[in-house]
């Protein structure tokens, strides 16, 4: 027995996202059936279900920013209870079992002959039926427990659901790098990522500084807690800021002048990127030599750490900026995410989904 | 008044080096004058004479692997003593105030006003006397004491030589990164650096793998400490080694595929170059994020770090392997550094530098 919900997919790489129904497993001993009431919408969907990362098996239906209320739970779940306010994030599955398993960072997971990885949200293979995982532009996902987040009372689902990528995604890079008081961090571009990544280094007490293209989002930038806003079209911002960054996080998915940006960095620094480039990225080994610094990569964070972000985020009254939008606005807000034209986040209202069909049985 | 001193010079970017007569300036009150006994032959040398890394002043006297003995002292000078057996590397210089300095990494300084950054062994700019620096290929240097190294008794001058550089541009990245027992490292190479990085590696304890275009080394590879040799010209190096290694160190300076390289790092490994490639490296954001890899750079070492690095050394039984030849025959050994032709590093014996004319007061 599955559970037919109503979704919105993809259908091929160029065709315009429309309403459809979707199967859902049963709950097994250790699942948790999520009513989903928010997705938001990450630009990772759009390059996936364009084919912009490689080819997929449409129709798809993405979303990795879920945030909803539990409806049924597995026999034997112990995280959860029908009625908690929980979410879903970019993983669904990992095997358990490898290295980066058992150091909590399933997100790196190397397989276990059985599972090859990580589990994606959409796009994955589901272990518990060898279907293809779909994501949370739908009205139902049902997960492993492990991988279900609890969201903190303080925290809205709306502007919680972007956490689940957005946010995790830019905490994660701090963390790792042992950003805190006295860090000097850069985030480049404030878009979803962006605008996260500002917010959760200002509360761990780093000087944060935005580099974007313009000051067109100058006074956003400020609000969330940067210190500084410089335009990287103004040549002048990368001789006043040579050797000042710690810590650079590149939330851009455009190729960028990377040998300018790694001027930034200080001894010793790290340019983080998280945001992933369709093309080939140049960089200069004498950008890199001269001052020991990395260019390193940075994938979402483990489930410990991500329930650890939103336990931060709560405390600290950080959540996504977000326009929530009806179903049906999704393909003009995909355009726009694409034109950079959304502050910060488009989250969608699932309970403006179509209804779907009665369950036959 | 200054010293006559007789050198080897590079005319030009493409001419033959012939034997010049150079100026060294008088002791003063910090400096060491050196009687330079051996001089190594770095790649360094042929792409800096040859203009491959920016134009220079031509003509240039190269050379940053010295080993000599202390000829006479400035009056303030506690560190040498007349007699004393002791090394330059590539640094003669730095401003001695900024945090790098500061910090004992005097390869990274950022300079304080007067002294813009670290002074090369050649073609840097003396801040005694304002002249251009120039390098071993010649008989005699004077150097501030901070900048001079001790070679401990254990150590050979010809085969110490070389450590000044390809010693410690090995040695120091593999202590940044904490190599040591348990670590599995990867040197891509085994020429001057990469024989260094071998033996380095394996007596701090890691498991050292060599990554050679070719099997032609492989003996020594493995005498010098390396428990496994690969042929990257063999693609299925690239699959049987996928996820392997915590560092490699790349001292290869010709560009490389460098993303099936990043593919043989473990989560959270680090790619370190400390071979300059001339032209724009390559890498692709999916090489580095799903499993937050890191590429890096790395410059030679601190002058704490290289008496370290020499101590190391005596005290493991480590040195480099030379051929050492006359002077006159250095034109035909950089031909050989170049085609990779030499086991594995070869050693100038300055003794045979033309004799230098008398001193005109």
């Amino acid at each position: 027995m599955t559970t037919t919900v109503s979704a919105y997919a993809a259908p091929s790489a160029t065709g315009p996202l429309a309403p459809t129904t979707i199967e859902r497993r049963d709950v097994g001993p250790r699942d948790v059936r999520i009513e989903i009431r928010y997705a938001g919408i990450c630009h990772s969907d759009i390059h996936t279900a364009r084919g912009e990362w490689g080819p997929v098996d449409w129709p798809i239906v993405v979303g990795h920013e879920i945030a909803g209320v539990v409806a049924e739970i597995g026999t034997e779940v112990t995280k959860h209870a029908v009625g908690d306010r929980v979410g879903v994030g970019c993983m669904v599955g990992s095997c358990r079992e490898c290295e980066a398993c058992r150091d909590g960072e399933e997100q790196y997971c190397t397989g276990n002959g059985t599972i090859a990885g990580m589990v994606g949200t959409y796009g994955g293979t589901d272990p518990a039926d060898g279907r293809p995982t779909a994501g949370g532009y739908s009205q139902q996902i049902v997960v492993d427990e492990h991988f279900v987040l609890r969201i903190p009372d303080g925290l809205e689902l709306d502007v919680a659901a972007p956490l689940l990528c957005a946010g995790i995604t830019t905490y994660s890079p701090l963390n790792h790098w042992g950003a805190g008081p006295g860090t000097k961090v850069a985030v480049i571009g404030l878009g979803g990522l962006g605008h996260m990544a500002v917010q959760i280094a200002a509360a761990k007490g780093c000087e944060v500084t935005v580099l974007s293209q313009s000051l067109k989002k100058q006074e956003d930038g400020l609000r969330l807690g940067a210190s500084a806003y410089h335009a990287t079209s103004d040549p002048d911002t990368f001789r006043q800021l040579a050797g000042s960054f710690d810590l650079i996080i590149n939330t851009v998915s455009a190729n960028l002048d990377l040998d300018a940006h790694m001027g930034l960095l200080r001894r010793n620094g790290t340019l983080v990127e998280v945001g992933a480039p369709e093309n080939p990225m140049s960089v200069r080994a004498f950008s890199l030599i001269p001052a020991r610094r990395s260019l390193a990569g940075s994938n979402i964070g483990g489930i410990a750490e991500t329930q650890e972000m939103l336990d931060f985020c709560a405390e600290h009254g950080i959540a996504a900026q977000v326009e929530v939008i009806r179903a049906e606005q999704v393909n003009e807000a995909w355009e726009r995410v694409v034109a950079s034209d959304v502050r910060y986040r488009f989250v969608i209202d699932t309970s403006t989904l179509p209804t779907a069909p009665a369950p036959v049985s």
